[in-house]
């Protein structure tokens, strides 16, 4: 037994590397010159029926953190603050109002609200105008395409038909007997194959792979997000790019606020497993998910794949959205 | 055959008859006394795993309008301001950020946004929050519960893990052989019945139904949203109450801003079925929904039933969500 | 001497005082039925051409804190959370922007900004409709005046010409010898009159006084807003009020998130001394002033008097303002 | 007597005598290498000193249009939009709530509120970095100093302490008997020493310049403000700027959208006065001014000059600021 991949440990990286993996990985031109998706279209309309054959016990299990003042932004991190705040959310007419008459003039009474968020401050999808590599984006779009004005390529509209298709749970806390990973635990490519052999289940082409480390379970436990947002985080090493790659996944998604492994395994990079992910591979990647729930379900009952639909609302030019991602069993 | 419910016409109701309705069709305590999330309750697992079996072509279609500044706010309308505008999408940093080398510092070239929009500004469900009835709201909780903090019952994120079921679509402009209804035509219940027999579709417990009028399909004809927030429009007569509850649907949506037929059948209460729909019956509401390419495709394939699964997103609090609905097939 | 007055200690009050108090200092009708600005109405032209003729250096003083991300808002605090927070500035269109070109079919390189605050986030005047006593708002309007829509009545643009007159600065903190009085530190009446005396300045009719404690620079000092916004403060003490009403000074301002002393003299009521000030006397309030370097300044020239201009911006039915004051000598 | 400065006349430009104007008009380095407030400099505080002298009669004329839903935003316009909105005032805490008695657990009735508006939405200074020469602003700095996370040179919080001086109106319309110039009107240099010499007013060093056309009026007058914000209007010429340039003023404020005539002078530049103005002389100006009152109470006193206290929020970064700004008599 290869004790290495339970170490959590993973190779120091250089920026030769990291540029080399952008080669090695690029699908720009893969799916059309025009392609603003990337490797969602890996899910056929086949798998689309088959996922929804996955669907059992009609229980259906919400992956969203609630949007509200109590969510993960404004805690304390080592990172520089990239000015996320929890959402804001307002009134514009009142059951208060309505109480006190105010309303009747109208003759009816209703409430109205607003919400002020940014796309990255809770459950949320990364479009594929989020990272950038070099002067590029995805499928080697020009950077200069996500302007004040909002991304002209790959904006997160262009999945609103996506999103839908197999998830596959790999819970590896639970995999390895541990309630959560600690924080700077690299999860290889290795070790996502053992738990997927481990849980009897098989990553394909076109599927949503949810990736389970415990760590929001770990901030619950400590009653604070100190540390969560930009901070240290068990996850993906960098040797899963060529691994996703090859799996053909749809898209890929953690429970972290980052996805891969913190502290990064190169200081020069800030996240360089995003760098590659998301503009050179053209995977879009899931973030701030609950996986808690359907970690629990999934070890009750140990089946690890459900039908996944996790539509991003379509806002125009958008580099992100949140979610509220339902696992169907 | 019976002339009169194809006339779009639809009889005028007095404020007794309202209140008639109210008591008549109230469901307050029917789920319990703490529920907060009404008709939702009627679909069960078994309903959801046979909506699953549905999906038989793995298409996808949405039915959310985009949301950007070209929405259907701020456009003109006879009904007073309620204060709705479309999204303000913003960004926090760019692609000409990244571009200019002002990012680098951090190491990644990333970009990030931020929303500000009214809940209710686009494709949207109503929250039980969203309409009183007098000083009650759903199940009888006091309006009061609805304050500038949000609401304290019957929140939108109740129904965090509802919106999935089995989708009816009643194309009623197809069915009469129109590209849309006029503005002023109402929908009554009898008409409903003739449409569902029309298409050999069962609308039952549980039932996620959707109704066409195609007024959206109009505005886009005429290149303008005058008149479609809070204006004339086709929509759902009164008498449909009684038939939605006695259906026990789950929810109902339609392609039109407020559901219902305007101008209503009533001067001295705006929107009354809305009076009635929302805080007694505990009926969940979609408005503007886009069911032009659903409607198409359903009239290909003669097939009126799919998967439907149109989360919302749990914003605490919120009296109402922004919804990318999709229809699966 | 009176050792009492230097001690920063203030009796207990009564719920009894408190509606005592607002009893007998009402100034409802004082100003007219329709009055909206209540004591801001003290100050007459013939006084606003006095305090400008106190200008002989032709120096400004800014006592506005930067609205900014630094800003006193996120801080921790025993006080429940009010929903506020720092300014969030966001640009709309960039320099980044020009240099990447995508400007250039505008034919112009400009760029554009969005804030979004608060009302009472930093520097700030509270409108007369800030607080409310009962079921009342200043001059006895009825308090539903103030609906999820605005303020009705006494809306912060009522103000719009008013803000100008000679300022007077009490430096409590210097004249007591102390760099910042420490939190709970109660202001009273006596010592206002003890400050004046020692500066050698008279407080008048329409004067907008401004009474600084240092607990900004000590904030400063300890590097931290912890404790600021709705935390202990040096402040004014009750019987402050019926001094203010009788001086008939036309605003009063602190360099403290809340003007009185807190912990408060009473625990049933939360700021007692507001309950007063605002709806009963009409008392227009200015928070967060930075005082800091007016009181280095007013030190060095032994002049305590000045020119006051600190305009609110005009927006409609707001029940506060951020402003931007200036003391020019 | 010259008709031809009567005319509203003003030559065609090329690139090359706006490229020519750009050079000749050139301030960079004048106030010191890190100068980031341009022309704010001239003003002396003898100048402030005797600009209190002004105050004669004590009344205060606000400049101000009202922050609200009727602003000038949103109208029609030939100008593609720049995405600015009227300012959105929400409340986060109302009597309604208060008479409700939802607030009582915080033993205060208390109110708050807040605001989301485009920094250039209403009466508004513009600050020397919301338009660029080339890949400069003000003072040669590097244009890619506006970011996304705001000006990192000259932001407008770096007036705090200015907008005060001596203001000077020029009406140019009364001065010509016309309630309000015509669209398309150019004000040339000619015409204000005219006008200025009519009104025995002289401009000066280190003045805070308002030029009346009377759109504003025009627009009320009309009760739409369709054709405002980015319309043909009244406004400066081409020359003023060599005119302002050699009278040294400290700032230029306009009743206009945009300071300069439109449509302007050139077609292959938009607001080529601008880009003079602002990035090359450091001329601070503002916009949006409601001089109507100013004007008439200038035409019945005679004076024409006047107090001017006119301070921007000390927004960090920000490219501009709302502002009430005061003409005291």
């Amino acid at each position: 037994m290869n004790k290495a991949m339970f170490s959590g440990k993973a190779p120091k990286l250089t920026m030769k590397d990291l540029h080399a993996a952008a080669k090695r990985l690029k699908n720009w031109g893969r799916f059309g010159k025009d392609d603003e998706i990337g490797t969602l279209n890996y899910t056929t309309p086949d798998d689309i029926v088959a996922a929804a054959r996955l669907v059992q016990r009609g229980r259906v299990i919400s992956l969203a953190l609630k949007y509200d003042q109590t969510g993960p932004q404004g805690a304390k991190s080592k990172y520089p603050a990239l000015g996320r705040f929890n959402p804001i959310h307002l009134m514009t007419r009142t059951g208060t109002d309505a109480y006190s008459g105010v309303l009747d003039h109208r003759k009816i009474r209703g409430t109205d609200d607003i919400i002020i968020m940014p796309l990255q401050c809770g459950t949320q999808w990364d479009g594929l105008g989020h990272i950038l590599y070099g002067d590029h984006m995805w499928n080697g779009y020009d950077c200069r395409n996500v302007t004040s004005a909002g991304a002209q390529k790959a904006g997160i509209e262009k999945t609103q038909e996506k999103m839908v298709g197999r998830g596959v749970l790999l819970d590896v806390a639970r995999a390895l007997g541990k309630r959560w990973l600690p924080d700077g635990f690299a999860i290889g490519a290795e070790l996502l194959d053992y738990v997927a052999e481990k849980q009897k289940v098989a990553v394909g082409k076109g599927d949503y792979l949810l990736v389970r480390t415990g760590q929001i379970e770990h901030k619950f436990a400590l009653k604070t997000w100190d540390g969560y947002s930009g901070g240290d985080a068990p996850g993906l090493a960098f040797d899963t790019l060529e691994w996703l790659h090859k799996k053909q996944v749809a898209a890929i998604v953690t429970d972290t606020w980052g996805a891969e492994v913190r502290p990064n395994q190169i200081a020069e990079a800030n996240q360089p497993w995003h760098w590659i992910a998301i503009p050179c591979i053209g995977l879009t990647v899931g973030e701030i998910f609950d996986l808690a729930e359907l970690g629990r379900d999934c070890a009750r009952d140990k089946r690890y794949e459900f039908m996944f639909v996790a539509p991003a609302l379509p806002i125009t030019g958008a580099v992100g959205s949140p979610v509220n991602p339902l696992a169907i069993k």
